[in-house]
């Protein structure tokens, strides 16, 4: 069995000019970076194909740890859609650097379904998590600066302040410290943190920008923090946007490159999943409908984080349509929301299975509460037998739904091919009708409420004093018209990791709010989020190498 | 008169594969940043063509806050060598991002001797300060990792780290922190600070390396700091080295950009030039020599620290063999010398620029040390008299040195037409006798009393208490046969930024000294470095903007 990346290093990549060129898009029209990785200009984009062409999201059930393998889903079908004789792109996010070194893993996709060059795609790529590191380090320079300043002080509290400078490493010894120190000539004294890139609201921005100008009008509506008199302080009043802006310039391009079988994937952004919408930007998803007939795309955790956040907040904001809806489950996810232990995820139990079916059929309604048809996929692992396969069917079958075996980690696109018959069924011959769940101008607890009882099947939300607080704050801030973005576990459908399955009985509770101004939602925190990883006890990075002829090993 | 951002944006670029088909690189050959940049491969260096080309150093008097002009020249000279029909490459340092936003300033070059995208190549550019940003705080990151670790602690007492974390950012408020707060599961709290990117080892690493197995070598050889028991831990202890050049893998490669006038250039690398080497990297030096038959390179500073540190330093541990000096010197610098206030530079008069000439002497007297023949290059500003560059022929005659009148900034090629002939002239028919002034089997101290007593012209070199004791430190960690790497202030020939002109009946005091093991020399500090700037009251970043179309202004 070959790793990762030896399965990515012995692919024979063709020319980006030649993936371009099955987009109709010319060798003039890219900015190359190196042979295998372009960027493609906005002008490309023509709304009247994004409403024309198919646009498929990939989600998933409730994820053991793991994770139940969307990206390497969404890729192999992908491959699968072009096996078959349509013309499908993958739009996927970009991979941060900082995990690379951590934990092993990492990649986009896996198996024989990824994306290449996989080494760049894992490193810096094409640079846009490092201008957008810059971008928000900026802003954070310029605060400090004004703190600093005799002449020009705006009178910002540092004590309300809570934009954080950001870097792209797993580096836990940053999470909490005091910058400014040293004296007065160094700035003043205030507890600052640091988080990884992809927490950056600038992240979470770029990814729901339209354009250059769009950009810039998010970018200076950030929340930075308050005077000592109380008045809300934000991005704009530091006359920088315009600087911010300059840096991603670039940035704001989505990058093209391929799949092992020689597909096109468009790969941008990597906003967080917890905090922000995780799923790629509106700009890439556009991009990929103005060049292919069809798309897929994913979005960060199971459906009732993932695919929720994809309807409400960025298809509700972008106007896109979504045709139909991949939702991806492993047996070893059903074994485990039937109550399996973590040793035995690998062991068929067709009682575990039927048990934990619960979780995939409440996901199954959910898309219907969006207007949404649905295909299962079924990834496969060696073990899973052919008795709890067909209790999936079984179970899929009420819903009008089918539910294919998916073989692309072992097979590439012809392991998907059935898959992607399902799909392209669904999409051209089942249309969707598709709607959000909510409309903005309901307050933010009625939102909250909608999600938590339709959705995650909770009783009700009850919110914490600060909570309560913080819901006049945003009141008075005016973004009562924000769509919700749930920072809760994607462990279960409720807020508490260990209920599995499909909870009844509970109610959420939301501890505090944060808004992400600039980005467009407010953020209902309902658990501890992590937002800056550290590094394991034996890193990832300490198994890796290269050779004086530029060999990587040990990365995967 | 135009802004340098307008000359350069009315530039018309050829494509990057001209270039480097004037090179004999073909198009297959580079790793392409779009249209006008591209990587160009370690391959293609050629050690014998190395030996056989033409190095061309331009260095300058000591100068002025304003500089005096060294990579205008540089350019210019480039494109005047082309003007006159030779094949010249300029082989230049990447500037630094940070700066761009405070300050305004920074590019490659002005006016009409610029190399071009300008804007890229000020901004993020092909990403190698932020490669080498981030291979600086993965091992940061490891480092604090080790502390927190309870397993495979090396038992490294945190007050003895001196490798810090940097950021490419002017950013005062990072310049004294503290990290690892919050709690037991985030890290060890300790004193940090953060550099800005050119200031990181890992820069000067880069630049010393010859290939991925020497910069591995070298990465290995960071010292960290000490156990508790005193003994040294390096980088190799941590066992991240080869994560770090994995992350250095683009970086290593060469920059090929083109001047104004279509003539290419070579950007790679910036270290800084005062606790550092302060010109690009041996990689890019030798690829130009490989390339083209004529490369001109620059170093930062003047010549005292600049062409010093290049021969002792940069030539001693590469082989390079310089081939004639161009010294930069202003009218206005000689008036500067000669005792003008800041105010009266732009005014001419006979008086103060024969007074002034002395600094100019000493430098090319200096040049002599090194075997070197030189060129002076005037680098012409508007209010220059006639009568006042009379006096530098006259005193460049004494030392069998033409003196020409440099008019690139106003006029391109076609204005450094006189001085390209006279460099041509030189290195054809003026065989340099290069050697090093110091051999490396002296002792630490004897290095430092050789550059004090003859470049400085000091009468003897004192010690404080620390670098006393570290001086036995340095011989104990086996530090003694490498180079020094003088950090003093490049305002004066002594270190005393108040004495103008050419100082005499002066020592030059030791502070403490540091030292890049990984680099390769030993840093004995005569002064307050500034390893991290901060933003101005009003930074530059304020007068910056771009349009939805893209198009940049307020960037200088």
């Amino acid at each position: 069995m070959l790793t990762d990346i030896e399965i990515a290093q012995k692919a024979t990549m063709r020319h980006i000019n030649e993936i371009a060129a099955t987009l109709g898009v010319s060798s003039d029209e890219l900015e190359h970076y190196g042979k295998y990785k372009a960027k493609l200009p906005l002008s490309l984009i023509d709304l009247s194909q994004v409403a024309e062409n198919k646009l498929i999201l990939v989600t998933a059930v409730t994820p053991t740890p793991a994770g139940e393998g969307k990206t390497t889903i969404s890729v192999g079908l992908t491959d699968g859609l072009n096996y078959i004789g349509k013309r499908a792109t993958a739009v996927l996010r970009e991979p941060s650097l900082g995990p690379v070194f951590g934990m092993k893993g990492g990649a986009a996709g896996g198996g024989y379904s990824q994306v290449v060059p996989m080494e760049d795609i894992n490193l810096h790529f094409t640079g846009d998590f490092s201008a957008i590191e810059k971008a928000n380090n900026l802003l954070s320079a310029a605060i400090d600066n004004n703190l600093q300043s005799k002449t020009r002080n705006l009178g910002l509290d540092p004590r309300t302040i809570v934009w954080k400078r950001v870097m792209d490493m797993n580096d836990r010894a940053l999470r909490h410290v005091v910058v400014g120190l040293g004296g007065t000539t160094h700035g003043i004294p205030r507890e600052e943190g640091f988080n990884i890139t992809p927490a950056s609201e600038i992240m979470a921005i770029l990814c729901m920008a339209t354009d250059l100008e769009d950009l810039k009008k998010r970018l200076g509506n950030i929340y930075i923090g308050n005077t000592f008199r109380g008045e809300p302080i934000f991005a704009r009043d530091l006359h920088i946007v315009g600087a911010m802006a300059i840096l991603l310039k670039d940035a704001i391009q989505p990058n093209l490159v391929q799949t092992l079988e020689g597909n096109p994937a468009i790969l941008h952004g990597g906003p967080f999943a917890s905090i922000a919408q995780g799923t790629n930007s509106i700009i890439a998803t556009r991009m990929g409908l103005s060049l292919s007939d069809y798309v897929v795309t994913e979005a960060g955790f199971g459906a009732d984080l993932g695919a929720e956040k994809f309807f409400d907040i960025k298809c509700a904001a972008s106007g896109l349509k979504p045709d139909g809806v991949v939702m991806v489950v492993t047996i070893r996810a059903l074994r485990h929301h039937g109550g399996a232990l973590k040793e035995d995820y690998g062991k068929p139990s067709i009682d575990l299975v039927k048990k934990g079916l619960v979780n995939l059929e409440k996901h199954l309604q959910n898309m219907r509460l969006f207007g949404m048809n649905t295909v299962v996929a079924i990834n496969y692992f060696p073990g899973d037998s052919d008795e709890e396969i067909e209790l999936v069917k079984e179970l899929s079958a009420n819903y009008n739904t089918p539910a294919i075996v998916a073989r692309g980690f072992a097979q590439g696109g012809k392991g998907m091919a059935e898959l992607a018959y399902a799909v392209a069924d669904m999409v051209e011959n089942r249309p969707s009708h598709f709607h959000t769940l909510y409309t903005n101008n309901l307050s933010v607890q009625e939102k909250i409420e909608t999600i938590a009882t339709k959705i995650y099947g909770a009783n009700g939300v009850t919110y914490a004093a600060k909570a309560q607080q913080q819901l006049k704050q945003l009141v008075k801030l005016g973004f009562e018209h924000f769509p919700v973005c749930m920072a809760k576990t994607p462990k279960s459908f409720s807020d508490n990791e260990h209920k599995i399955g499909r909870p009844t009985d509970f109610t959420i509770h939301v501890r505090e709010f944060e808004w992400a101004s600039g980005a467009g939602f407010v953020i209902p925190i309902l658990g501890d989020i992590m937002r800056m990883p550290g590094l394991p006890s034996v890193p990832a990075a300490e198994g890796m190498d290269i050779s004086n002829d530029g060999i990587i090993t040990g990365l995967s």
